[in-house]
């Protein structure tokens, strides 16, 4: 590569966004891709809250998260709650989108109101199982992520976190998880924020993998992970070389 | 994970299976993507014979590749040589298809007959680009991989080296490439046989992920790291962890 004089000094891979102030909501935070996010953001320090469509069970989540987080938190105050998915979308700063696919589209359509104006990070993952095991589900949109943008149009949508391992996430007993986190989305702004985020976790980094048309095969991919940790019995995740 | 007195001893990402007495041809091999293949097989010791529309082309190409090998062998027989597409299906052990995707039926549909019976590489990538950047075209079959196996129905079809950036392929200043490659089929004892030959390619692991139904987000996959290079001015490639 020629010499630019005009390359920036720092890599484009740590973008200087302090997300520390940030409360980051989980609406699906029941299940183990939103709770095992959950305890790891509490356990770094960041207020997290936690939606589901019970509020009590997101409550009786939240209790437990922090407890689990307390065991692994780098900093002393662990900060969680529980409420509805629309308490949870209207409080929180930056909302992560952690429901079955099943009920993607019926969750977040009512939210668009609440939503407006936020970063929304969807992890959701179109996958089906059948006798030959795990298969991509078709998304009238295209993908999951392209189907949040459609239903929350007032909201800058990123996908995120679909290669985390649920199983990784929860076992506490690994404090870091040295994984690469592939950042889809239109709106510069917004996967830079979601990039440090994911930078604030231990072992992680966010990488900017393209446009939400690019959506698709990143959350599809996971289908592939699914066959790597069943044939070699393992909870495989990626790694971006050469960045 | 609980113990499996039957868990195999040896792990099953190094398939046992010697590919060193396979010829192995590369239609499209006057392309980047098939030149710098042959050149990191012949370098190895691996008989390649490079495929073209043109045999005089290709005949020039496997020349020009050959004297490249020399220069990183680590065996000293290079043996290369070239011929029309059609002669090579016919000739090579094991086919990897390399052509640009406007090709790609057009150059399989002929050759169901001569390559009947043999493992057959699929790395093209269905990509275009307009002015937002890279993006998938559309397969009718749902992959290239899937569109190669309706095309020849008696051939075993794997894909394979999707992920691998051309250029490094090329830049014989780096004698090895350290990348992981998924290989995607039904045929277990084809995978495997890929595997077997990717691994002899210094610094390359074949790793096995998932079925023919799965290949289309492993081929798209190559457009989000075509987004990766021009965000991080890099050559961006995957290694799978915890495998």
């Amino acid at each position: 590569m020629t010499h630019l004089s005009t390359a920036p000094t720092t890599p484009p891979s740590i973008p200087a966004v302090d997300t520390r102030a940030l409360s980051v909501g989980l609406l699906g935070g029941t299940g183990p891709q939103g709770r095992g996010l959950a305890i790891r953001l509490a356990a770094i320090g960041q207020q997290v809250l936690i939606g589901s469509r019970d509020s009590d069970r997101a409550a009786e989540i939240a209790d437990e998260a922090a407890a689990r987080a307390r065991t692994i938190a780098t900093r002393p105050a662990v900060n969680l709650r529980g409420g509805s998915n629309e308490d949870i979308a209207a409080a929180a700063d930056v909302v992560i989108i952690a429901v079955p696919f099943a009920g993607h589209a019926a969750t977040l359509a009512p939210l668009a109101g609440p939503l407006a104006g936020k970063v929304v990070v969807d992890c959701v993952v179109p996958m089906g199982f059948d006798k030959l095991g795990a298969h991509v589900v078709e998304v009238p949109e295209g993908s999951v992520t392209e189907q949040a943008a459609a239903l929350l149009p007032e909201s800058q949508v990123v996908g995120a976190f679909h290669h985390i391992s649920a199983v990784l996430l929860e076992d506490l007993s690994r404090p870091s998880i040295d994984t690469d986190v592939m950042v889809v989305g239109d709106a510069r702004e917004a996967t830079d924020l979601v990039q440090a985020l994911i930078g604030t976790l231990p072992g992680m980094r966010g990488i900017y993998a393209g446009r939400l048309r690019n959506a698709r095969q990143v959350e599809a991919l996971t289908v592939n992970l699914v066959s790597i940790n069943r044939r070699y019995k393992a909870h495989a995740g990626i790694r971006v070389t050469d960045v």
